[in-house]
Order: C-alpha cells, then structure tokens, then sequence
C-alpha cells in the first residue's frame, strides 16, 4: 500500500513533550483512501533532522510528506508557503549547534514554495471548525531547515513526492508555562492531520483563493 | 442538596454560539462534593441579564455562582478579579441598548472584588494542563455588566453567596472565521469548570501567590 | 498662579530612565491657561510613592493631578478608569518590597474612578494624531498603587482635586532591547501632555461617546 | 555624483498618507559619504510600481537601493530577507488588480535574498536608539512584488546594484483610526533612513549575528 509520511519533532527549547510528535505518533498506520500512514521522529538537530528524514523517506518511499513542527506564538494550523535556503539560530539545537547565516543546501536555490495543495487543505480544516491558515515564512531554525531539505529532496532526486510543513500551536499543558500563548488541544491537531491526509489524497491542482498578507 | 449556580450566555456579536453556555449546560446537574450544579443561560442583555440571574438564585439558591463569558482575545481561561460599576457598551446588546457610562446599579459602590477563591482556581486549573490566569477587567459590556450586579446581590441581599466571572476563548469553530484569535475546545474548558467547581467547594480562604499584572 | 501637578516615574525594572519622567520634567514651569504646571519625581516604590505624592501636593496644592508612568505593552498613550484597592506585585519595586493581595489603603472602598475628563483628553489626543485611548485597568502594581492612593486623597482630604493616571509606551531607546515592542517618541508624550492640561483646564464635564471594551 | 535609490509607496488601504513616502521624499538630494540620494514615489499598483521603479533605476543609476513601505502590524523599523516570486493579493491594489497565486515574474526563481547589508543596518539603528529587526517574510502583496522586482533587476540586468526592503510602522497620525496599532513619528523614520543610507555606504560584507526565528 503506498505511504504518506507524517513527521513529528522531538521536544526542543526547554519542553519535555513536542506536540507535533504527540499528533503525529497516534497516526501511524493509519489507512486513508488506499494510503497507508507513517509516523516518523525527527531530531531537533541541524543537519541530523535531514539525515533521518532521507532515511526515512527510502525506508517508506511516500508519495507525500507533511512535516509537523511546534510554534509557540501561532493560534492555528498553519501550513507554510515557502521554505527558504538558510539557517540562522537564534537558539542553540538539540545538540548545541547554532548556525549563523549558512545555507541548508550550499549551492541549492533560494527558496523551494511547498508542493501540497496547501489552500485546499487550510480550507477543508477551516470546514470542519478547525482553525487554520497560510504562513509566508517557518523561521530559520530547524523547522524551515527540515523543511527546505524535504523540497530539495524532491527538486534532485524525488520529483513524485509532493512536500509540506505544518506549524502547529503549543498543546495547552505546555502553554500553562507561557502566560497568554495560545494553545491547541493535540487530539484537534491530530483531527487536523486526519484531515490533511485526505485532502492531499483527494487534491490534484491546488485552489486559488486569495490567501496573501499585506506586509 | 445544596446547589452551585454556573451561567453561560447566548450568542451575541454576530456568532451563532457562544462556548460559555455550550460549556456550562453540560454540567447540568453534575454532582460534585455534595452539591449539585444548576447551569443557566443568560440574555446578552443590559438589564435583562440581572433580571434573569436574580431568578436564577432565587429559584437555585446558590451557595456559589460562576458566572461564564465569551472573550475573543484571550488564549486562557480568565478568572475575572474586578468587576466596575459602569456600562459602556461598544456595541449594541442583543436587544439593541448601547449605554455609555451609566452605572450598572445607580449609588453602587465603584467595584467589587470576585469572592471566589480565583488564585486557587487557576493554580488548579494549571496543575491540571489548562492555561488559567487572572484578569483585571472584565470591560464595561454585559459580561461586566452580570459580573457586578451578582457581587451587588451578595453585598445587599445574599452576603453567603460566593460570586466569581470566567472569560473563556472562542470556540475553534468560531475561531475559523477570526484569522489568528486563540481558541479553546468546549471540552477543555468543560473540563476547567469541573475543576473551578471543585476548587470553590474544596477551598475556604484564597490562596496568596502573587499575580499582579505591571500596567 | 493655580497649580497643574505632573508626576513621572524613576526608572524601575532593570530600564535606565523611565519615559514618564523624561516626558513630564520638560513641562516644568510651563504655563497654560493660567495654570503653571509643577513636575515631580516619584520614587517606584510602594507607600513612599504615596508619601512623596502628599508632600508634592501640599507644597504645589493643585487644582489637578495627573501621574504618568510607563507601560511595556501598550502602543498608545491609555488614560486609566479605574484604581483598585489592591497591591499584587508581580516582581519587586525598587526597595524590594513585593506585597501581594493586600490593599492600597486599609479600609478604603474596592476603587475609584478617574475625576480627569479623560475621554475628552484621549478625543483631543487623537484630534491632533496622537494615538490615545481609554483602559480599564492599571495593573497592580506601583502605577495602580499610586493611582489609588491619589484617588483616596481626593475623597478624603481634597474633593476639589481632579485625579487621573496616564500609561504610556517605552521610549524607542528603551524599546530597541525589547525586540517587537511599540514605543513613542518622548517628544511626542510630552505634544500630549501639553493637550492633556489644556483639555483639562478647558473641560468641565466629560464627554460622553462610547469607549468601552467587550471583554 | 554616485546615486543611492530611495523609494516609498503612494497611500493605499484607504489611507491618505503613506508614511513611506513622508519619510523617503525628505531625503531627496540628500548627500552621504560621496553619494547622493535619489527619492521617488512607488505606485501601489501591480506590474507598474515594476515599471516606475526600472524607469527610476534607469534615470539615477543607483549603486543602491532601499525600497521602503508600510506594514500595520511592525512596531519596529523592519529589514526584510527574503523576496518571494509570488502575488496573492487579499485586498485589490490601487488600480483594482487583486492577483492570487501568480509569480511576480514568470520563470524567475522562487525567491531572493536582499543584497544590502541588513544585519549591519539594524545594529547601528538600534545603536541610535530606534528599534529594528530582520524580517523572513514581505508579505505577499505590492510592497514584496517591488522588492522581488528589484532583486531580479539586479540578478538578471544590474548585478552591481545591491538592494533591499524595508517595512516601517504607521504614522501615529494613522495610528489614530487603529486602535492599539504601533506607529513610529515619521521624523524618526527618516533619521533611520539616514543611519541605513550610511551603513551601506560604510559596509562592505554584512555581519553575522544571530538573527533568526523559531517560527
């Protein structure tokens, strides 16, 4: 049965859980319109998270990936527009790396948009009550790092693997720590991704609603 | 058995639901330390609202009220510390009043603090995985409006009757339609009056920790 | 000549200068319509902040008060509603002190309201585009404390002096360590300032358009 | 004399200024470090703000170019990283053009990186005291179509021409009408402008400070 693969992280920046992992584990092995989920772990770590990415796209061979990340100042789903050539932390990784101005990929192009159909899937979450909306940058931390190297991936060696990223809210038991953030309870996370999958297996062409920002 | 009085609101501000009656009618009649709770709706009324709460405690006889309301910028639930003895309406009410700063009861003194034990409550709340803190202002619409005529009760007529205000989050379906507002599942916030109930009937005196906002 | 008395803060909270002293120490001696302001420095902590403002109205005997302090969060120069009855210090004033949940003056009512004609104030700021607005809350902290003690003051001992508080932002000298917060030129705090009195002076009773909040 | 290039936008949004302008057209004729400044107005229209701002380019001749326009949300002078070849217009521009999910050039790579020395120039502009950062995203609207614009002009016909981005606050005097909104005196705009004029002037390679997001 072909696969769509689910990636969580681990927890970073002082949490003890990562609500993108705590969503994504409860979806592996999920079958969904002849597709048959996998739920991996990726690293907190510069340059790890895209060796245990490749390795974890050869073992299941996805015709999609949608890789999920925490964002602690978002209030909703936010599926991220563009990934960009660049690593810039303002706080050390998991294993105490702290890339200034680098390239994920030297020599790779600027920026690579996301290849899902990432309207389509905003507006069947908003459909279903969950809040959800587009994003033009993921950061320079990890997240974007994953991210630009999964449509690297695709752009050289996978060109039949579509390509997304998910930032989520912070679950509210971590949001308890962080007075006024927003939260998102992580089994309407998981109702998300549920959602997710079945609108990459049933989207060809994305939607053209407008879904811009001013600034 | 003796009787804890929650109220929610009906939908007011062009929404279709409002999260505080959605959660509070679920704990009609839930039992809790020998008590038993009644669960009201309010009108989103200048007026109406204290008419409509004072049968309410006739007819229950309260030994505690919590009363609940819609707050569309807060990520958290928000145990309402002040409640101010003015109307100042932004928009109409739901039958078209708008007052401007008139007193909610005329020769009212010009606040009272909440008498629930509200720092007990959201050190509860926290400890259980829910984001609670404390609010200094209820505003000057109909939430404040109920919050401030239910502590004249108390001052007037009903000294035993402990009185608090809740504002909660939209719900995520409402949060759909308010690009990046916070939400929190009805479920969750459920489960946050449970707990609120239970702290009323467990804590005699309030706790002491600091809470204070700077401005 | 009549007395206008405006008090600014000393620095408090690891900042270097306060805005609120930089901008009412430039207004010293200034005179309008009749009236000569008298610019004062008060200490940021509980009760001596209190003893100082009595001593600065018994030597310059004001027809009217304004106190003006600093606040991180706010984008607009925010004319306060309310003074509670209540310290809760979140983190320590300058003399170490933190008191949490006890009031401001034993004995005293739970607030008072503003006597400055402050929604004409915050319409006359606006007028000559300077963001301004109304709150409803000025913390719990020494700006609160401060706030009520002067309100306490008016009731008791001097019906004939007109009492409000002022929250301003940071100035952007301040602002450039706290990355995203708003901020105004201190030049322009004291532009409103200048409004402020003269409003003051040229209005008996306040106007009356709606400013209230729904939450 | 050798010429940097300044350009703001025309009002739009149903504003009547744009600050943009106010603080750019202050500058024209301006002498720097053996270079003059060159100012000129943007139209907020797709595809002509392209062809004023080639025919700005061609007239002048620029060594540099900083493009500068309004953004509600940024409470900081704001240096903008990333240029993306994408229009996605959520309010129709001042011809009535509302572009959704088309590239600013058609064939031009997905993104730029902007050219000027931008870390450099928010170092020294929060040196003098006004707040700046970095930003990952210009939106998707007029202000990031000059800039990719420009960006492409340079990679494909102007490869000596350095350019950049920059989004400012609102005015105060706008900042009125949006309660809560942070705004920046336009004064202090254009002495950023002058600190950002000579960091380029002065700058040769960027330097290297950790300047990323998270998110």
């Amino acid at each position: 049965m072909p696969t769509i693969l689910l990636t969580g992280f681990e927890p970073f920046g002082g949490e003890t859980v990562n609500p993108s992992w705590e969503a994504v584990r409860r979806l592996d092995g999920w079958e969904c319109r002849g597709h048959r989920v996998a739920a991996r772990l990726m690293p907190c770590v510069f340059g790890a998270a895209l060796d245990t990415l490749e390795r974890a796209v050869a073992e299941t061979d996805p015709v999609a990936l949608l890789a999920v990340g925490q964002a602690q100042s978002r209030a909703e789903l936010s599926l991220e527009r563009v990934a960009v050539n660049l690593d810039d932390a303002r706080i050390p990784d998991n294993a105490g790396n702290r890339p200034v101005d680098v390239p994920v990929v030297a020599g790779g192009p600027t920026a690579y948009f996301a290849s899902l159909p990432i309207k389509a899937i905003a507006t069947a979450l908003r459909s279903a009550g969950i809040p959800a909306g587009l994003s033009h940058s993921a950061g320079s931390f990890v997240c974007n790092h994953l991210f630009y190297g999964a449509c690297h991936l695709r752009a050289v060696r996978r060109p039949d693997l579509r390509v997304g990223f998910l930032h989520i809210p912070l679950a509210p038991e971590q949001a308890v720590r962080h007075p006024g953030a927003p939260s998102m309870a992580v089994g309407q996370v998981t109702a998300g991704l549920r959602i997710a999958v079945e609108t990459i297996l049933a989207t060809g062409e994305d939607c053209h609603e407008a879904a811009g920002t001013l600034e």
